[in-house]
């Protein structure tokens, strides 16, 4: 098989998967309407795959899904890229490690970072999955880098693998596009489990130490292979 | 094809498409019972489609729907048209750019309507889609124009396509009926959203010139094409 | 037909309909598990059809459903009849108007119910339906008339179709099983839209000549016909 | 039949029950992901049957579930056994009343065990199901026993089959897998009722003498048969 034709299995592979992951969100009821999107990196190539701008969830299929290159610049498909690629492309571009990216408008994530403030860690979940806190990124405008830069720099000085951009939403990274889901419907999760927590008290913080061994267990031990755990 | 066979025809057209757009209501939880109704203008006619009153969701189909003009009187159908007629007509006879016309009593919007406290503009997607705060309208009794007069000036003073009628509940407007039923599930998604936000602090304002900018950014570049975004 | 061959037939409508009915409490997320409970009189008999005690909500079918006299003896049926069936029989002895009888632990009415708290009427919907404020009925035993008596007594001096059973949660009638079960869905609804309103400041009073207006035009007026309104 | 083949049915009927019981965790909305896990003991046998690690719900089935001793050591299966199973085998070692175990990170009880608050009995339902509190166990950490021993050490010193671990979520007991997940469902039912009800206002205690009355008709007269209540 010639490298191009080898890239373009990649990637009708990564057009079934993308699309199929993206019945993830509202099932998870992590978006409404057309809001939402989950995309992965083309191995190897400066190319992801994504969902386009304002189609329906009932209507994605993985022809209908768009490849762009790094400056999120249309390469494969009918329909403009989601208006959220240029923040994705950035984050590809800057975190070779990172293979898929996910963002939603999910409730009580929004709801954290509208008031910018991250989410404590309080749950042995949270220490699990996270690591620690849920980090607040910069307010920023769509339209040129600074969403991306806004994610790439808040990810870099934390483990989590979620960050709440300010006044609009959450950003979840992963090896894969399904590790980038999982981060986003965990990232739900543990801000509707702590908002709910807060609403009648102060949660117990978990010791940092008592986090390290939480992380560094999950990272390492659990679930049949990395990437597929719990 | 004479003019009324066309107008038949585009009768027709939207009978199919606003009991399709009526299950929206109940899939995205807006509903409940035989509450809420999608109405749609029949263009460069007095005429308007909705729902009949006091129908199951399970047995809305496209020959129940029911045609008035715009002072609410029946004209094609065999059940009384919705109570809430008289709104939507007065709506349509008022405002010319209006195509569709959407009431609910959702939770959280219907929330904020019980205080009389519009919900200030504090994520992006409001900025986006609503342009700034969703803005409150006057108590008004069932029965005459009142309802209908208070939607109508509570929409000329704002940007928003949204209006929460007090101690009663959200009326949205679209080019389309589509268009108004994407404003009443995003109208509950920021009403939900903020109220969250706000059980635990203050959410941080967005500056009037951001709001400014990304409003006129989503109304004129985002998506495949208008009345289709995100 | 004979008298006793009408009564049948009559009984095995009934059977029919309240096993359907028992399926609007799972789907409007009235109940969990095999909590909550659907009855109907039948007419001119002092008999009443429900559902049997811990059974399943997927298993329910006419066939299970239960009769008995309005002691809660059993009269026809192979299942102990659901525990709550002595306070339902009370309630069809002494409300001769009363066709249906709903019991469910819906989360807001339920949490009312825990404060003892009546539920204020705020919402056009609530004085539409409740014609004011949703009453509290007083803590009472499992066991002999007392749980009947309180739901009894509570409603005779209300114009409300439920009361909140302090501490234990909600009781709904009507005309016939089904307008009973409109009753549950709508006092859950509003329950909860009025909990959520209160959570971030007063809601306005709708005054009681308004309420008395948009109740008596919503009693005589709205839907296609009496028991399928809105 | 041998005591080995009477073993062996035993568990193959063991494994369909338990991948059955399962889908009841997201149905219920108790889980996210691949969160949460059921387990049931092999009566007669220092054995019980679980779910594997990481696996998705939609992909659970009789055969992928796997059989442990009750130090957890993997006797049949092809995949890891859930990293919980260590806390599920100490609980069968010491209660041998108890014949199967739910986890779940349910929202609501998850949010009292962050704050380490056991959930106080204000519903009926509360006392019948639990006869008190829902007691909160430990901080622990996973890897020994200490997760296995503060749920052990609970439950002996309280009438409750569910018990809120410190920072991390419910376990519950039952006499059967089933019970267990009946349990699993009704604590996170409690957990939100209870919290809502606090959000507005103190709900009103049960005095302990009409706690001890409701739950000891609830666990000797109730339903169509023990196990099967309500």
């Amino acid at each position: 098989m010639s490298l191009t034709a080898e890239v373009d299995a990649t990637i009708r592979r990564l057009r079934v998967e993308v699309a199929a992951l993206h019945a993830e969100l509202p099932r998870n009821e992590l978006v409404v309407w057309t809001a939402g999107n989950v995309s992965a990196r083309v191995p190897g190539r400066d190319l992801l795959v994504i969902k386009p701008s304002g189609v329906s969830y009932d209507d994605l299929t993985p022809e209908s899904m768009v490849v762009t290159d790094l400056q999120a610049n249309l390469v494969e498909g009918d329909r403009a890229p989601s208006s959220d690629t240029a923040a994705h492309a950035y984050v590809y571009a800057q975190l070779p490690e990172v293979g898929g990216v996910v963002h939603t408008h999910s409730t009580y994530a929004t709801a954290w970072a509208a008031r910018g403030e991250e989410v404590p860690c309080v749950l042995t979940m949270m220490a699990d999955e996270f690591g620690g806190p849920i980090p607040i990124g910069p307010f920023a405008l769509i339209g040129d880098d600074s969403i991306g830069r806004g994610i790439v720099e808040t990810l870099r000085s934390s483990r989590s693998k979620a960050v709440l951009m300010r006044n609009h939403g959450p950003f979840t990274v992963g090896a894969d596009a399904k590790a980038a889901v999982k981060a986003a419907v965990m990232v739900e999760e543990v801000a509707r489990t702590v908002h709910i927590s807060r609403q009648l008290g102060e949660p117990i913080p978990i010791p940092q130490a008592d986090i390290d061994r939480l992380y560094d267990r999950y990272q390492n031990v659990y679930g049949q292979s990395r990437g597929e755990k719990r």
